[in-house]
């Protein structure tokens, strides 16, 4: 099973945020995958939501060491015990692809990460924050730095968003687990 | 769902470590709890195909970044990409409750981590290694150093191990997700 | 004492930038603040040597458990057992403030961190890669995100960085070791 | 410059424990090699006080983000950010050799870490706590489980201590930084 981390921005979100966050979230059931997250609010918990829905499997990949702050969709809570950079690198090394929804400066470092560990990333444009700015900042619109691991991608729905994903897992670019 | 790690040695085990571990794996899993592992070889295989057996949900949190040394029974992989040591930590966090079994020189980390973290750890004291000599070594036999954080239990079969575990649940003595 | 980190690329440098990178290294041993840094080639060298020359004390926070590519300058390594992401947090919370030359992805994650821990950064704009780019990608010139948790502070010569930075210890904005 | 790492109990200690670290602190020092510590009460303060006496340097490495709880002869405090179990993995892996003083829990926890990293450990029996425990519970006297790794020494008296430990080094079976 494919493991797609989703990373996107806590607290309070717009209602079409909301709405596609949620999308992906039932995309990401439809389609078998398992659906990662930082197990919190805002994106997290909208996307949670979606897959939950459609009966996806939802792993929360948490800082500290209770819920207290887990939203309420998560079937597997990893209480890292670490704060939330920590624990976001977990997130990072345990997915095999992820989507970036809007996003502050927490999405912007797990961007940073997934680059850094070679992970393809699919970006959601037109939702704003990071999303809607990584273009414009990017080498060449679409690597991090000058030497060019790996290829950022662009969606501007969350279903184009998957069938990029799962057309490259399927054209054996990667297989879940590869580095 | 009440999360339960399990902890004991990689590598060649005895058959009847090998029944004692699928049996604990089992009654994880017909408890209708989630089984945490370090996701290897040895006794985290033998109670992960236990689980499996019963339709148990099996988290594997693993060292590294692939999937290469991972036993086949784990549903959700968490590829820490940690060294092992730091990747018990994680494993110790996100459980609610561990049950230790055998167990070389890193079992014996975990069980330090867990009582350091005030986790309820069962011992099944005739699976040998660290599991049949922590009794001896104990402060009253029961406690890992003189702050006395967390009694350890001991059990002599996986039912009663999960019996002893269940029983703290029920009597609320703790939460899933209490520290 | 106060920690300056120094978050650059690894690698080969250009002549100029060896050239700042050794000048911010002898400024920071002549304040009487101790340099940390990632502990390998590239900036992280360059800047050891400057400090090194002004007899200051230098820490390199390394990945791995060798000191196989460690750079000569470091008279203390901080051998993390950590890949070079997770060990970035480490050199991060260790550090009161930051100086940022140049960089790549690696760098640019480094900044993201600095700012979620409110660590005050300077960047060395005329440095080139994510240095010189931070300005036009930061909110308003100046933050990562919207909730502007700290202001990003740019120079234009190792002097003006360091004199930005003691200003902000002098004027009790932070002392060392607060969050 | 080799790094020594001690471990032992934090919190009040006996006059008796006090001496026997601070001499152990002075020995270091006086041998030129670098003192790691957690950073804390108890051992890790007697052992640094020791160290200062004798113009040693002294690095902490600390849980959390500030210097709140950090004693007072640290020149270099590494503040991880991390809970004390996860920091104490990177002071072992920092440690090119370490000195255990009697010890609680957590000091069982470093003990077996440095077994797992194959980091020499001497240990001062007569200090109590775990320190004066472990001959009786280790396999052989000597190992913490059937593989072996690396054998336990044990002295009487902080001079000894450190004659072990220069003797490994002097005899080129180790050399800082090697794993």
């Amino acid at each position: 099973m494919i493991r797609i981390g989703v990373i996107g921005q806590s607290g309070a979100i717009t209602p079409e945020m909301q709405k596609m966050a949620e999308e992906i979230g039932r995309e990401i059931a439809q389609k078998g995958a398992i659906l990662l997250t930082g197990g919190r609010s805002g994106v997290m918990e909208a996307v949670s939501r979606g897959a939950k829905m459609a009966n996806g499997l939802v792993v929360g990949i948490l800082p500290g060491d209770t819920l207290d702050k887990a939203n309420e969709y998560i079937d597997i809570p990893i209480t890292t015990g670490l704060s939330s950079d920590y624990r976001s690198l977990i997130l990072v090394h345990s997915s095999d692809a992820l989507i970036m929804i809007g996003g502050g400066n927490g999405t912007l470092g797990e961007l940073s990460a997934s680059y850094l560990n070679r992970k393809p990333v699919v970006i959601i444009e037109p939702s704003g924050g990071w999303a809607g700015r990584v273009r414009t900042i990017a080498y060449e619109g679409t690597y991090l730095d000058e030497r060019k691991h790996v290829k950022l991608d662009y969606a501007h729905t969350p279903k184009e968003a998957l069938d990029i994903l799962m057309n490259r897992f399927n054209h054996n670019e990667m297989e879940p687990g590869d580095v």
